[in-house]
This record gives C-alpha cells, structure tokens and sequence, in this order.
C-alpha cells in the first residue's frame, strides 16, 4: 500500500509532540503546524543526499522558525541522515545530544544554520541565495544551480530584520530563494492581530516578490504554490494557511500549543486524531521505507555533479574555495614588506582599504560591501565590482542601509561556502547588528567585519555616532576576535589574522583620523601575539604603557614625555585581548612584568582594563558618552593627550 | 513687501549652508533640499510656543533624518527659541556650542528627541503619538490634544526598525503621527536604486498607513499633501520629492552635497542662485521678522491652554505626571514588608510581576508591555488592560515581535512625558535593541527593560536564547543602571530604584528559574547601596564571594560549605556595579577588605570582573556559548556548583 503524504507529515507529527513530551519542553505547534508543507518539500523540491550533507550543489534548507527544530530533526532522521539518530531525538534538549533546543549548525551536518533568534535564519537565507547566484556566475551551471527554501514563523516576519532581508533579496532579485510562511494567525502572546494587521503579501510584493498563497494541510495546493513560485522569475514568499499544532485535537490553533508540551493526554488524542498507532520514537516500516526512499532521490545527482566536478578544468579550486582553504602560500608579507619600505601616514579605514587592495587581487573569494558608507568604510577595491541583479559575478554589494541585514547575509554567504564576505559600517552601529555578529561566532564563520569610525577620533558628528562600550563590548562575545589595529602595518596584519582564522568571525575597528606608521622594521606578525612591545624603556623601567589603535600613536608620546623625565616606560601595543590572551604564561609576564606600574590608554570605556592593569593600575579612557567637536578638540578635552597623561602617571608613581 | 515662503526656506538653506562651510563638516544636503517643506510645516501646522519649549500640549517635531540638524537648529533659532543662538549656529560642531553634529534633547529644549542612528526618530515618535493618544484618552481634549511630526530620510525608511515603528503605529493607527518623507532619491553610496527598489509608498499602505505625494518644493502641493494626511483618519506618510541640496545649483541632487560642505565656490553660486545676497549668519530684517511671527502664533494657543489646566480638577496630577515626578511618598515599604512576613520562592520575573502588582496600583503613569513574551516576561498585571487602536486608554502595549521597535518606542513615550514606560523581552534579544536602550542612556530617559531569562538557567533553549555576554556589555553603556537581583525582595528594591531616578534607563535582568528568599529582615533598601554584606564570616574570614542573581544562592551554599570547613566567607549580594561605584571609599573597603582573596561568582562572561577581584582573584561564570540541556544539568556542566567552586576556593586558599 503506498505511504500518503499525511502519513508521512504525521511521522514528524508524532516525533515532535513525543520529543517535547520526553523533554517536557519545546515547540511542537510548529512542527506540526507545517509537517504537511515540510513533507512535500522534501519529497518533491529539495534537492539534498543524507549520504553526503555538505554536497556543495545542494539545495540549502532554513528553518528560520528554528524554535520549531523537531521540524528539521524529524526530516534528518527520517530522510536517512547519519545523524540524528532516534536516540539523539529521544535525547532532545538534553546535554548528550545533538538535537539542542534550536538547530545547531556545528552540532549537526544537515543543520545549514543556526537558528532561534527570529528574523535571523531567513537573512541568512538571504546570504546563502546570494553565494549561489555569486558562484553560479563564476563556475556556471554544471557546479552550482542550487535553490535556498526558508521555513518562517510570523516572528521572522515581523521583526525588523525582515524589512532589511527581503529589501535585499527583492533588489537582487533572488529568484532562487523561496520562502516558506507558517501562517498560522498566532504568536507567543495570542492571534498575531493582537499586535499586527499587516497585509504581509503586499509588503512583499512592494519589494519586488512573488507571492502566493495555499492551503498548507492541503498537499496538493502547497504543491501548486511551490511550482507558481519555481515558475516565477522573482524571490517568492508562499503564505502557507495552517493550524498551529495541527493533529493535537484540542489545543491545535491557539498560542497554548507554541511553547510548551502537549502534555500526556493530548498526546494520546493526537494518536487518535492522528490514527498513529505505533509508540513513541517509532516510526511504522513502511512510512520509514517511504521516507528512507525521498532520502534517496537525490543520490544520483549527486554523483551525476561529482562527475562534472571531477571533469571541470575549475574544478580544484571550486573544491578549495567550497573548503573554506585560502590559496596555498597566501600571506600579505610582500605587501607589508611594501609599507616598511615606504612609511605612510594614514587612517588605519585607508590602511583597511589599501590591504584589501592586495588581498583582494590574492583572494578570488572575498565579496565585500558597506551599508550604504562605502566611501567612509573603505570598503570598495579595484578588483571589486557591483554584484547586481544583472551581473552576480560582481565582488561587492551594495547593501544599503540595512547593518543587521549585511551581517545576517554575510553569515549566510560563509555558511553556503565558497566566498568569504567583509562588510562596513560605522562601528557604533555595530549595536544595531550584534545579534548578527553574535550568530556569526555561534556559529563559527569566517565573517569580517570592518567598523571604521572607532572613538571620538571621528569627532564633529558627536556622541550618537562615537563609540565608547562597543570595541570592549564586543570583546566579551565568545569566538569574536575584537582587532584594533594601531597603524598601516597593524591593520595588514589584523587584516591577515582575519582571513587566516576559518572558526570564527572577526571585527576590525579602524580610525577616520590618519595616524603615523609605528611599525618601521620588518617583522613577523606580531599583531598574532595580541599584544607586544612596541617601544622598549630606555630608562630604568617604572611603567608599562598598554594602548591600542589611535591611542598607541599617544602612549609613544607618553612614553617619550616620561622618558624625558627619567621615567622608563614600555609601550604595549594590543590589537587583540583574545590573541594576548592565548599566549603562554613566559610571554606575558616579558610583557606585563610583574611589580611595574601599568597604565591602559583607550579612548573607549575603561571598564575591563583591570584585566591588565590591575585595580592599583591607571586607566585612561571615556566613561561617558562623547561630545561633538572637532577629534584633536575632544582628545584633549577627555584628557587623552601625553600632556594629560604623562603627569599623572608621574604623580602615581610618586616621582 | 510680504515674504515669500521660499525667502523663509532661503534663510534655512542659507544658514546650513553657512554652518556647515563655516565647521567644514556636517550635512547640507537634507536642510537644503527639505527647507520648503519644513517651511510649511512650521508656519502653518506645527503647534509650538518658543517661549514655552516644554509646554506640555505642543506638538512634538521629530528630525529622524538626525544628519540634517542645521534644519532644526535654523528653524528654532528663526521662530525665536533662546537657543541656539546665532553664535550658537556659528560654533556648529564645536565644544562650546549646543549645536552639535545631530540634535540632542539634552542640548536644546526645542529638540524633542536625539537623532542621528538612523531610523530610530521614527521610531521614538512612534512612541510619543502613543504617550499623545493615551494621555488623550485620560485627560481629554482640554489638556491632550497634539500632533507628532517627523522628517525622516531614505535611510531612516531601509533600517528594519522602520518596520517595526510603522507596523506598531499602523496597528494602534496612530492617526495623530505624521511623517513627511525627504524622497531625494539619493543616499551616501549614490542613488536609492543602488541597493533598493521597494515601492515605499505600497509598503506603508500594506501596514495601515495613509499615504499621499507631493512636490516638496511646491509650497502649494505640500500644503495639499499635509492637509490630505490631516483628514485621513490613519497615520500618514507624506512623500516629498525633493531635490537634495537644493539652492546649490552645482551639487544639488548628488551623493556629493550629503555630507559635506558645499565649499566657498558653491556657497557662493548657491548665494547668487537663491538670490540670498546676506552675509554669512545674517537673516535680512523683512525675513527674521516674518520667522518671528510664525514663532509667535502658538503664543494665544498656549496661554489659553494653560487657562483650561488652571481650571482642571486633575490639572495637579496631569502636571505631576508630565514633570515626571512620582507621587509624593511613594515607597514600595509596604510592599517588601509583605514579603519579610511571607517568605517566598519565585522565579525573579515573577517576583518582579508581583512588584508591578504593587507598582501599578500606586503609579498611573506606568504603561507597560513586551515584545510578545507577556506570560515569559511576566509583565501584565491586573491594572493593566491593553492599549488598543479602540482603547488607548489601556496602560499594556502588547509590541509584537518588535524588540527594538518597542525599546524606541519606549523612549518617546518617556520623551513625550506623563508616562513611564517598561517593557519586557528576552535579556538575550536586548541584542536586538541595544542601540535603543543606548539612545535612552543618552537622552537620559526614564526607561525600565524588564529582560528575563537572564542566564543558562533558562535552559533548554540553548545557546542561542542564553545571554552569556549581555549583562556585563550592558554594563558598560554609559548613564545606564543594570539591576541583577538575587531574590524576590531585592527585586522589589531595583524596581523602587530604577523608577525613582527620572534621569536615566534601567535594565533588569531577571530568572526564569525559582531563586528562594535570602532577604528575610526588614531593612532599608539595601540595592541601593549596589552591593551589600548578605551573610557575613561567622569563622576567621578568608574570602568574600560576590555574586548578582541566581548565583547568590549558589555563593550562600559555596560560603556555608566553607564555613563547615573552617574558612570564614563572606558572601555580597551586588545588584548593581554601578550603585557600588558611587559608594564612598570607606563603604567599598568595608564590603571588599584588602589582603582578603575574593571570588565572583555569575554565570555569564568573567570579563570585569576583574575589577572587584583584582587579577589575583577568582572569577567563576562562562566565558563560551551555553547548551541545551535542563538547568540544573548546565549549572552542573559549566562548574557552578558550590560542590565545585568550593574546593577551588579551598585550593587557592592553599587550605
């Protein structure tokens, strides 16, 4: 008897109540609300081999509603993925086991992305689309001709982020990305009326999508719905109509079934609703042998592409760049070597510029672009063309005024493989993008970001824009590496250490204001040990003087004031806390010796200094927000100036 | 010889022009190019008395498009406001002047709102046409009956806050806020179709919003425009086309004229094409006058307002409220006296329910709500029904999933006056906001974040709803308090702090998890003090243990485990670095004596905490991403136990 597609909708159905009931926690409204939709994509559309989860021409799947993740663990089981097995979702949520309360990318092979603060997951579906279309330019059809299918909640949909993503995605036009809609008319806190009468449709047909609408427990209207949106030549959004927690008989379609377990006897009224005879974590023979076989499908396209792989005279270094392997050799010694040889003075945002002038040229799989600040950024080289709606092959987007939007399809571009993206903003906007680069170290990508404009040092546009806590706040985010470079040399070297890390994101923070060049001897990369000394005392040794980016040019000053005085004193320059942190026990204490005073000069919070300096150290900083003046105005007004500083450090020193 | 409209636009065009060349920095383009609407504005529809900048019936005008501020600084220096001043208008940019590089409430009283991070002028007027109609709906038209401007750019309408903000004023239909749309077709990278191609006027109607165009240089169709908007009974977008930088005959309508000044050459062709034959900061005589008189046509308005407050019965307590003071005597004594006779233990997010219980029975003002996690954030109490599109008399927003659009329409509501606003999210998700709660720390707004499931103690949700960093990043934004109560009374007192400083945004992060009681004696409000001696050494004291929240239990059983072992522990509850700051040196040594080892106990990043510690002390918490697991699995798998962190302790002691 041949398996129907309910029934087969009703072995996610079963896993997910019965997991969150094992749990006594999760969202099986989602999953089941949407088993019907996900079932038939899966059977018919995505093109995907659990044999081979990282296949680099698969369709790429993102459950941005990743709250409902017994969703996509059901279909990775079931499809015949090595894992989750039936235990791990049996252990779901627990400490063993892979299927955590979200979708975690770095926890399972079949999870393309990390997913559960909403919004989030269909940005980053915005960047995967993005890398397709990219790659498909440059390799062509017989490599990369692959779709990107997002399932969304209402959440994802009303966050602001949205705006941002689809704008993106409708100006260029993405015609490979589909959109999934569980609409289902409820969220955490009742019917979404309750907070939103939105004419979700026309929004996104204001920005240049297709849309359609289906009846998501109706298999065949979903399928209608799918194929007008293969049909159309726009990113299309599928509003598809369901009940939330469809099959639990009396809790379906009411915000009670969101975020919370069935509880024991719902779950046997689902079973009977349902007809699901068989008991938890079993899945009947033949509905298994049904879904085992959808697992299968793709397998001889798989092997079919690998052919064409092998034969493809692009073929290597389509393989290097899918493996995230930057080209062998690759090193910005010559380049650097250049700046020893000819010191320059300029802003460390140019020093970005002229290093990724080189990079750039050495590394075909950069995509950059700004939001909407590429003249300030920095951020635009040469070899970097538009990447357009009519020509994907472009190096760089135009993201417009959209941060959080940038960072989300950033992640997604590192995810999908193939590019490594950088993008601009000002760095006090990082705050509206934290939530991206926090996904962006979660979820162990190579993404870069270039912040310019780091301190007061910008100075006349005052404090909206000047950063005080973001640099030092950033540094706090776990598998984030905070560079704050101090000179051209520095900003190449941060710049390599960058490209060089594949596990995680990293944010480069660079001046408006020109600065001299510090490094003046070939060396090796120092910026690699976090922190080194970049000026020895000549004088007997009373004080190490800890500074980074704009301020190291003031703690030499410093320095040279004291020395004048008899003072020896060390500078330390600290492009990265977590690099520093990582040396061995022997390099710090060479660094920061034992029993010498040490002062830190940031022009940001001085919050977390201690750290280096101790509480008996000095810390010289801004504890309040900035002032609109011109830069030199405002370093002496917040008393960050050798002037200011040197005697105060003699003064402590009771010299 | 009466004066035209476009003379009264001239003079703006003439003094941004002037200002900006006269600093060699800021944004001529939007002033120029958006005078002629401003014009209108102000002579025909804005409600204002230069004389009175806080009246209290006034209409609010919000310059969204913040880069713009010699707009606004020229407009109330021509209708008459003390300040700026024209020297104030010449020192633009400068130290001494409260002209700076974007408009800041805090500089000048005619500046409702700090703008520049773009979108959120938007936004917190969103939250001042709701602060409009609930104060409408309980004082009525005598006292509350005022309108909520806004200009507002193409990067304030990109930004996915501006979903947010227009999605929430669609949904309460907002009649009452009106935004007038610089449609210049230009932003900083070059042309708006660069990185958009959304039909904004389409978008806005598909949210529930009246949209109309204009010729925004057309005096006559931006009178037509604005009068449509007034009679539509929804709020309204009203998009100008404009010319950017228009008046310089060069420059206008390109990217170039933006950001920077005009230079001497096309200052003067702008001169010579406006026919403007003044000298730089000079407003001929005919044309001052006439802006004065504009200034002065609210003057009867006002004065017959205050007429109508003299003689209303609730005119003290409407007044009460828009000065932002509490009741006189309001305490929350009464309230933690209950609980010292009832011990309890609850989640903090439900002891903080309970103390909004007491809170919203005693303070009107209060309007409160959450970004859709209502029954999570525990944030509705019985006092509170909903503020609806039929109902504004309701003091519960229910925002939607709109974390930033909430947190910046928090901050107008507090801008407006005569409410104070609280709001509850996930403390992960204050990610999402955090430029709005910066921008309240900023302007110095009575804000309350109520941010639960502040911890890995919400379990199973995994890493992507666990706040490792939050906490300790918030910390560091200036003028902001973060509250971490321990228990269900110190709960009770971080609320009595945060509402009764009016200069400043609080956060309180709170469990979901049950904390028990530690608070058992009557005491003055010990929270205020930021830490305080919870248990004190009964045995030769050792260590001091500090610790904020839910670890405060944790360093109590560490402390007695101690104890039993003969090492004297202290153990200091600190919900407040900030309040601990500002204690006096005598205090601090007292709660941290020298030579005795400390230990901080938390569970999120250790990063600060060195300041308390120094670097030879303990520092327990989490310095990666969380799990998915139960709590007390998580509590257990990242060592914060008193089974392990005593022994440690023990081992440091050498004992």
């Amino acid at each position: 008897m041949t398996v129907s597609d309910t029934q087969l909708a009703n072995a996610i159905r079963a896993l997910s109540m019965d997991a969150v009931q094992a749990a006594n926690s999760g969202h099986p409204g989602m999953p089941m609300g949407m088993a019907d939709v996900a079932t038939v994509l899966f059977k018919d559309y995505v093109k995907f081999d659990p044999t081979q989860p990282k296949w680099a021409d698969r369709d790429r799947f993102v459950l941005s509603a990743g709250h409902g993740s017994m969703l996509i663990y059901s279909l990775l089981n079931l499809t015949g993925y090595a894992r989750p097995t039936m235990d791990d979702i049996r252990n779901f949520r627990q400490l063993s086991s892979p299927c955590a309360g979200h979708p975690e990318n770095f926890e399972l092979a079949g999870v393309e992305a990390t997913t559960g603060p909403l919004g989030s997951g269909l940005a980053t579906a915005v960047g995967m689309a993005i890398a397709e279309r990219h790659l498909h330019a440059e390799y062509g059809d017989d490599l990369v001709d692959h779709r990107t299918w997002v399932i969304a909640g209402d959440g994802c949909l009303m966050e602001g982020i949205n705006h941002e993503a689809i704008g993106l995605a409708g100006h260029l036009n993405l015609s490979r990305l589909i959109v999934l809609w569980d609409d289902n008319k409820i969220t955490i806190d009742g019917a979404v009326d309750l907070s939103s009468n939105e004419d979700v449709l026309a929004r996104y047909a204001a920005t240049g999508w297709h849309v359609v609408s289906c009846d998501g427990h109706d298999v065949a209207d979903v399928r209608r719905a799918i194929d007008e949106a293969l049909a159309d030549p726009r990113p299309s959004l599928i509003a598809c109509a369901t009940k939330i927690g469809y099959g639990a008989p009396n809790k379906a379609g009411t915000s009670g079934v969101h975020g919370s377990a069935l509880g024991e006897a719902e779950v046997a009224a689902a079973r009977e609703f349902l007809g699901w005879a068989a008991e938890p974590f079993v899945v009947p023979a033949d509905i298994d042998a049904a879904w085992k076989a959808i697992g299968t499908k793709g397998r001889d396209v798989r092997t079919a592409w690998e052919g064409r792989l092998a034969k493809a005279s692009e073929g290597a270094e389509f393989s290097r760049r899918m493996a995230g392997e930057l080209p062998a050799g690759f090193s910005l010694e010559t380049y650097i070597d250049s700046l020893i040889a000819n010191p320059q003075k300029v802003a460390t945002r140019k020093a970005s510029e002229l290093a990724l002038g080189a990079i750039n040229d050495l590394l075909p799989e950069t995509v950059g672009g700004s939001a909407d600040l590429t003249g300030s950024n920095n951020t635009k080289t040469k070899s970097t063309g538009p990447l357009t709606r009519d020509d994907y092959s472009g190096r760089y987007v135009y993201y417009g005024i959209r941060e959080f939007g940038m960072a989300c399809a950033m992640n997604g571009m590192a995810l999908h493989g193939g590019v490594i993206p950088y993008g601009g903003t000002f760095l006090v906007f990082s705050d509206y993008m934290r939530a991206g680069i926090r996904l962006a170290a979660l979820q162990e990508q190579r993404v870069i970001h270039v912040l310019t404009h780091d301190s007061i040092g910008l100075g006349e546009d005052g404090p909206t824009h000047q950063p005080i806590e973001h640099v030092m706040s950033m540094r706090m985010i776990p598998n984030l590496d905070v560079y704050r470079p101090a000179d051209i040399v520095e900003t190449a070297e941060c710049w390599e250490l960058a490209l060089k890390d594949a596990t995680g994101p990293s944010v480069l923070a660079l001046t408006r204001q020109n600065l001299p060049q510090l490094r003046l001897e070939k060396a090796e990369n120092l910026s690699a040990k976090g922190a080194y000394r970049l000026v020895a005392a000549t004088a007997d040794r009373q004080v190490v003087l800890l500074a980074t980016g704009s301020e190291v040019e003031i703690a030499v000053a410093t320095a040279k004031a004291l020395e004048e005085q008899g003072i020896g004193a060390d500078v330390v320059s600290m492009p990265s806390w977590a690099h520093f942190d990582a040396q061995d026990a022997a390099y710090k204490a060479d660094i920061l010796p034992a029993g010498v005073l040490r002062a830190s000069i940031e022009a940001g919070t001085t919050f977390g200094w201690e750290r280096y300096t101790g509480i008996e150290g000095l810390r010289f900083g801004i504890d309040s927000f900035g002032a609109s003046a011109p830069a030199e105005v405002l370093y002496d007004h917040f008393g960050l100036t050798a002037a200011k500083i040197a005697p105060q450090i003699k003064a402590a020193l009771g010299a």
